[in-house]
């Protein structure tokens, strides 16, 4: 059908207690740095079962009834879309851990935008600290500049 | 790249001002009944433009800073899907009008439930009446049976 697109659907998770959010600080090198855990959805799996998953898959524990926050979405030049459903959670249980992705750990919500946070994330904090967002609109070509962000 | 599937983007928004909020009685029989304004997201444009848009095309009335409160899924059998982001906004300029999709008409949040509501949009309801749910995943093979319904 001429209305479908091609699309990635990805998810990433802020697990949240009280005043302190769980970070991933990645190590990969086409993405370093300060992040949130998340991943790309499976074949037939449901979007908010997938976030419950990576966060398990890479740091341990297990999250309940993650909310929907925002969304996330790059643009290509090709009009394929990277789409990433964004989520946080405060209820969970299980022990933290860490992963290949990198280190996690707890840090104080308040210090989040001073640390060494991966690329486009600072502008990516207000859909998860804020309530008037609802998606970071991002038009980029491949690893090359970026066009247009906005956030709405 | 082997993470891609096909999808097709949509949005709907419940407009509401006070306790009534706004509905659609569509006639198309594909998917006749009462629903909230909404269409497919064109190419290039940002979801949430996209649900301004529609609801402006469809009703007359310009919404402002509509917040995205879910998302809808149908998984199709090949693996794609068709989803549908979900607003809803209390704020509002213009003046109402129908349009070939079918009448718009204001109606008490209550009354909701008792009308005669498009398949499916009485369980999606939840998503934009609650707060507890983040997305409705469908499973259905085309005009076929529902496999698979559940709230998240």
């Amino acid at each position: 059908m001429a209305k479908e697109i091609k699309a990635e659907l990805v998810t990433m998770c802020m697990v949240y207690d009280g005043d302190r959010v769980l970070v991933q600080d990645r190590v990969d090198p086409g993405w370093p740095g300060i992040t949130f855990p998340g991943g790309h959805v499976e074949p037939g799996e449901a979007f908010t079962e997938a976030a419950v998953r990576e966060v398990y898959e890479e740091t341990g524990l297990n999250i309940v009834r993650p909310k929907l926050c925002g969304v996330k979405e790059r643009l290509d030049r090709d009009g394929s879309r990277y789409i990433v459903f964004l989520y946080k959670c405060g209820e969970f249980s299980g022990e933290l851990r860490s992963c290949d992705e990198g280190e996690n750990r707890w840090v104080e919500r308040t210090e989040l935008k001073n640390m060494k946070l991966a690329d486009t994330m600072y502008e990516l904090l207000p859909l998860f600290l804020e309530d008037g967002y609802s998606e970071f609109f991002l038009r980029r070509w491949e690893d090359g500049e970026v066009q247009e962000l906005r956030l709405l």
